[in-house]
């Protein structure tokens, strides 16, 4: 029997992937802080016999090993998917030390939890921001240089190396997955969820950031949690490192603003920015190689398109509902 | 004029780059914590009115930024050449808070104490190790995939992370001087210093960690601190990248058993062990291009055999008068 310990258990991916786990039957432990994520994103699940919950700073070692050595002693930990991290791009550059603290030390941590509780197998939330602005080819996994631009990039990059170096000493197994951006509910931030509050505020118009050319891939949450089992199941390596995404060109800005548009407000008047980019640290153009997951053997449900279709029509849902 | 300031200043590579800015009538503070530093080797200093040096601990935010402040105000600094590191790889091994706390959030201060003094000018000691074990093929800076296997290696790529993306918000400039295997004196630890004291303890044989066959490139400090200095007048880039070395294949660690036996111990008995590697986090095998830096027109006076010659005389003459 598989035992889950998702950090990061009640964010945005931590949810979709609690869920599939359990649908599984498979145990889940969620630990999180709570400081991004959301309590009531789980409460479906607190009836349900495999489901744990724990308000754990995974950044606070003792708090984070106590809780990691009670949950261990009663449900041995197999896997930790390690998701905990701050997800705020523009936070981190206004104030480094919040990377620092929730993306870094929170991995510093949870291979120091796993190294003392001999738990061997670590699923790790990587970023396509590791490879910083790389606008004129699509990019693969061992792509360098590694030229993050923002301290979101800088510390996935740097956890990424932690984590290398334990697969040499103490770690059994390593998945790293390279998140495109990721669209869906439940949705805390984002640039959907902040098209879709600014439409239904003033119905009559609203202003993009950016002169609505940038561009990039975007993936459904629902198919980024299908890739990260399959490859857990199907990589055979000791450290893999996977870039997720569609096998597309993208969706820019103005696309997913358009769409926002027809689904919330049809008659508004969009607005955009001057700048082709949105924020310090944002990557205008993206595209990824997913050679190497095609190879594996696995294909997103949906392209880039689809995702925006879909979650701006989940997205509108939550929010009417809120 | 220029005021340099040394993290890590009465280390190996410290004292040997306070030596030469000094030389040159510049001002060098120098701070250390003296975990790994010797402050003696900046005794014949101290009466020189261009050279400081602090009793700091580069990890600890609030030592670090009021004794730079307190600098910054008598003499505002220009540069901050960064060297302050864990240098010990299997203590790192042993415990990943070693190189967490010395490598890795020395730099995450450096760059806030840059940040809030607004000193714009970083010059930072990387690593060979960043790259991870890659036999086969001459590394340029823009290899990838890069996976360091120790966490000496992990944290130095985690500090050019940070560099990298604080170059993107708030830095102006950063020269990243990737250090091959750096021989010479003042030397606290290293291959030569354990073989040449073993030599020193038992003339009639030694034993040499691994099976001889290892083989690095080497590059003799004066050598090193040539090519940094050189790196930061002439290279343009706001970002700069740069592998130093010897354009050679290195040398293997049975060469430098040998030239430390023919000058200690000329009748001793070299004893070899069975591995290809020393300890966990070892590179066996390690070849640097280094074409980008011959393309800025510098090259090193000693290569690998050399750097290993000059060193082995000067650290036998260290051990012997110490």
């Amino acid at each position: 029997m598989r035992v889950h310990l998702i950090t990061g258990g009640a964010g945005f991916v931590g949810v979709n992937l609690a869920r599939k786990l359990l649908a599984r039957n498979e145990v889940v432990i969620a630990f999180d802080d709570l400081s991004l994520g959301h309590r009531e994103f789980l409460k479906s699940y607190d009836n349900v016999a495999q489901f744990e919950f724990h308000l754990v700073d995974c950044a606070d070692r003792k708090t984070f090993l106590d809780m990691a050595q009670s949950v261990h002693t009663r449900r041995p930990i197999t896997d930790i998917w390690h998701l905990a991290a701050n997800s705020d791009i523009p936070a981190g550059v206004a104030d480094p030390t919040v990377d620092m603290r929730r993306t870094f030390m929170t991995t510093f941590e949870a291979l120091s939890v796993m190294r003392t509780l001999g738990i061997t197998r670590l699923h790790f939330a990587s970023s396509s921001a590791i490879y910083g602005d790389v606008p004129d080819r699509a990019i693969a996994e061992n792509y360098g240089p590694l030229e993050p631009i923002s301290n979101y990039g800088a510390m996935k990059l740097a956890s990424e190396a932690q984590i290398r170096a334990a697969v040499e000493s103490f770690l059994q197994r390593a998945d790293i997955f390279r998140f495109p951006n990721v669209v869906g509910v439940p949705a805390t931030h984002g640039v959907i969820v902040d098209l879709v509050r600014k439409a239904r505020a003033t119905p009559s118009g609203f202003d993009v950031l950016g002169d609505g050319t940038q561009q990039k891939v975007y993936l459904h949450a629902d198919d980024l949690v299908d890739a990260m089992l399959f490859i857990s199941e199907r990589a055979s390596g000791r450290y893999n490192v996977f870039n997720i995404g569609p096998d597309d060109e993208g969706v820019t800005v103005a696309n997913i603003a358009e769409a926002v548009r027809d689904r919330v407000s049809p008659h508004a008047t969009i607005r955009y920015g001057t700048e082709s980019k949105g924020w310090i640290g944002d990557i205008p153009r993206f595209r990824y190689a997913i050679d190497q997951l095609a190879a594996l053997g696995w294909a997103p449900k949906m392209g880039s398109a689809g995702a925006i279709r879909c979650a701006v029509e989940e997205i509108a849902d939550q929010e009417a509902a809120r």
